[in-house]
C-alpha cells in the first residue's frame, strides 16, 4: 500500500483527533470536547484528548506522550488551541516550546472574545496554520459550549417519548413503559452529556425522581468515571411544592430550584437547608418564563440542558423557539386519539406548523430514536 | 476467485430468482411474482421470470433460454411450480421435459389445495427436490397472493401521512402537501403493487380523485408498462353520493362502488350505467363493514389492496384488526396538539394499546417512510 496523498492523510488524522475528542463527551463539562493528533511524515506520533475540566487539554497530553519527536511535526486540533491561561497553561505556548511547524484547526474558538487569538499568536511564533478541515463535525461535538460561547445560553435539548401515533400517556395518565430497556439506557446517556437536567415539579411530586445517573444504567464501560460528575438538577417550581425530603436534592450534584417571585420564604428557607439553590423567575403562562432560566445555567457554564417536562412545558418552549434539538423515542404501539398529545401545542393553519429537519433516525430495540431540529433554511 | 461452495451457490442462485421475481412486482397481478434461475456445474445457465398474466411463467422463460443444456441442470424457482392447467401449460410438465436433475424451490404453493403436487410430481419423475431456501423473503415477495391463497382475503396495507407529532390534518381540516414529492411518488408506487385502492366517498367528493396510475408519477422506467394494469377503484359510499360524471368512474380500470343494503336504485342504475361495479354491504359503526368487502375483493383475485382512507374508517379496520400493513409517511413537522390525530381509534388503558413491529424505516428525502406491522409473537 502506498502512503495516501497528503491532503487525505490531513483529513484522516484530523478525522481521528474528532474520534478521540468524543471520548470525552460525558466528562469535559464545563469544557468543550476536544482532541489531537500529532503526526510527521505520515506516521501518527501521538493522540491526546482532553477528558476532564482541571485536568490536561488535548494539546497537552498529546505533546506529552510526543516529547522531543513534536520538533518540525503537524497538530491536528479539532478546536483552536486556546492563549490565555485558564485552569491549565495556554496550549499555544506549548505547541510553540514544543515545536511543532504546522497546526491544524478544525474549528476557531467560538468564543467572540478570543476567538482568532489562538491562531494569531502561533502564526506569530511562525508555525503555519491552517483552520476549517472538517469543521461540521467539530462543531456538532460540541453545541452546548458553542452555543454558551457565542449567544451566553444553553444548547436546549428536548426528550420525548411517544407511541408511533404521537402520544405520551393515556387520558387517564396512565404511561408507564412506553418505551425499551434500550430506549431508557439512551435517555441516560442524553443525561450524562447534559450539564442540567430541566423538570417540573409535576414529576418530583409524581415520581419522587433523584435525576441522578447511575453507573449501571449507562452501560458503558467508563460508568464510574462518568458518574463522578453529575449533571445539574433543575426543578421548574413556581409556589415551592418541592418537599424538603425529595430525592432531587440528595445525593451527589447540584440542584437548583426555580420559583416564582413572592414564593413563600419559609418554604424557600427550608429547601436552601436541603441544600437546594433557588433563583426566582417570572411567571409565564401556566408555568415560570424559561428564557431567564437558560440565561441564568449559561451563567453556570451549562452547555447542554436537557428538557425532561411535560406537554405544557414542553410545547410551551418549543412554541417561544427555545428548543435546539428535539429527541423523540418511538415505540412501535398505537395508543389512540383520546391519549394524550406529544406536546401541548396550539396551532390553527398549516403555515404556523414548526417545520423540522430530521437529522438521525436510529432504531434502539424495538424503538426508534428521532433527532430533529428546527430548519433554519429560511423554508420552514 | 475459487468457486463457492455449493451450497453458497445455492444460495446465490435463489437470490438471483428472487431478484427477478421482483421484477414483476407491479405487473403480474393477479399471479404472484416468480423467478427462476437454471444453473449447471456452478454456471448460471438461464433467467426467467414472470411478467404479466397470461404470459409465460418463470420456468417457462428461463428454460427457453436454456433449451437443451437445462439436461441434467438444476432450477431454482422461487414458488413451487404449478402441475395445473391454468392460463398456460404447467411448470412441472416444462421441467421435466426439459430434463433438469434438481428443482430447489422456495416455497410451497399456499394455495392448500395444490400445495406440494407440483414438489410430488417432480419427484415422481425422478428429480431431485429441496424445498425452503430462503423461504422467508421468497414469502415476502408475494403477501398478498398467500394470504388470499391462504385464507381467502387480500393483504390490507393502510396508508397514512402524518406530522412528526401523529397529526394528519389542522382541526379546519386543511391538510394539503404534508409530504414532499419523493414520499408522494412512493406512495404512487404502493398503489401500483395493489391489486385495488380503497377510498371513502368524502374524498371522491373533496377532490374528485381519478385514482388511477399515471406514468410520469412513478418516476420507474417502465412506467408505462406498468400503466397497462390498472388497479380496481372501490368506493366506500354507504348513500350512492358518488357522482356518475365522477373521474374515478372514467379512464382505464375497473371501479367498484359498494353501497348499504337498500341505497336508491336510481343512483345505483346510473353509476351502473357509467361502468361501476355496484356491491351492497352491511352498515358497520357510522360506515359500511369492511370484512365482507375484503371477502368480495379476495374472490375477484385481489392480491394486495391499499387503504387510502379517512381518519375514521382507518382507525375502524386497524381497531377490527383488519390491517396487515401500515405504511406512513412522515413528515419533519409539528402540526400540533389541536391538528386532527392520525387514526379515529378509541383507546381507554395502555392495555388495549395497539403494538405493532416496524418492519422497514426509510428515508425519503426529508420524510420518512414507516412500515410497521402488527405484533403476532403474543407479547402484543
Amino acid at each position: 500500500m502506498s502512503a495516501p496523498h497528503p491532503a487525505v492523510f490531513d483529513r484522516q488524522c484530523m478525522a481521528r483527533a474528532l474520534q478521540l475528542a468524543k471520548r470525552g463527551l460525558y466528562t469535559t463539562d464545563p469544557n468543550p470536547r476536544v482532541g489531537c493528533v500529532i503526526a510527521h511524515n505520515g506516521q501518527v506520533l501521538a493522540e491526546g484528548w482532553h477528558q476532564r475540566a482541571g485536568e490536561g487539554h488535548a494539546e497537552a497530553n498529546a505533546l506529552a506522550v510526543a516529547g522531543d519527536a513534536a520538533r518540525g511535526a503537524t497538530a491536528y486540533v479539532t478546536l483552536e488551541p486556546c492563549s490565555h491561561f485558564g485552569r491549565t497553561a495556554p496550549c499555544c505556548d506549548a505547541l510553540i516550546t514544543a515545536g511543532v511547524a504546522r497546526v491544524w484547526v478544525a474549528m476557531t474558538d467560538p468564543n467572540p472574545l478570543v476567538a482568532g487569538s489562538g491562531i494569531e499568536r502561533l502564526r506569530e511564533a511562525g508555525i503555519e496554520v491552517a483552520c476549517g478541515l472538517l469543521e461540521d463535525q467539530a462543531r456538532a461535538l460540541n453545541p452546548g459550549f458553542i452555543k454558551r460561547m457565542e449567544r451566553a445560553r444553553p444548547f436546549v435539548r428536548l426528550k420525548l417519548a411517544m407511541s408511533l401515533d404521537g402520544r405520551t400517556a393515556m387520558a387517564s395518565g396512565e404511561s408507564q413503559w412506553i418505551t425499551g430497556p434500550e430506549a431508557r439506557r439512551d435517555v441516560q446517556r442524553l443525561r450524562a452529556r447534559s450539564s442540567a437536567i430541566i423538570t417540573g415539579v409535576e414529576s418530583i411530586l409524581a415520581d419522587d425522581s433523584a435525576l441522578t445517573l447511575r453507573a449501571e444504567q449507562l452501560g458503558l464501560a467508563e460508568a464510574e468515571a462518568i458518574c463522578r460528575r453529575q449533571p445539574r438538577r433543575v426543578v421548574l417550581d413556581s409556589d415551592l411544592r418541592t418537599p424538603p425530603s425529595a430525592r432531587v436534592l440528595q445525593g451527589q450534584g447540584a440542584t437548583l430550584v426555580a420559583c416564582a417571585a413572592g414564593a413563600d420564604p419559609l418554604r424557600r428557607q427550608a429547601l436552601e437547608a436541603a441544600g437546594a439553590e433557588l433563583i426566582e423567575l417570572p411567571r409565564e403562562g401556566d408555568g415560570l418564563a424559561l428564557e431567564p432560566l437558560l440565561a441564568a445555567l449559561a451563567q453556570r457554564e451549562c452547555n447542554e440542558v436537557l428538557l425532561e417536562t411535560g406537554a405544557t412545558l414542553a410545547g410551551a418552549a418549543v412554541a417561544a423557539g427555545l428548543v435546539d434539538e428535539l429527541v423523540i423515542y418511538m415505540a412501535p404501539l398505537l395508543m389512540g386519539s383520546d391519549a394524550r398529545p406529544l406536546l401541548r401545542l396550539p396551532i390553527a393553519t398549516m403555515a404556523e406548523g414548526r417545520e423540522l429537519e430530521i437529522v438521525d433516525m436510529r432504531a434502539l430495540g424495538r424503538d426508534w430514536r428521532i433527532t430533529a431540529r428546527p430548519r433554519t433554511d429560511g423554508n420552514g
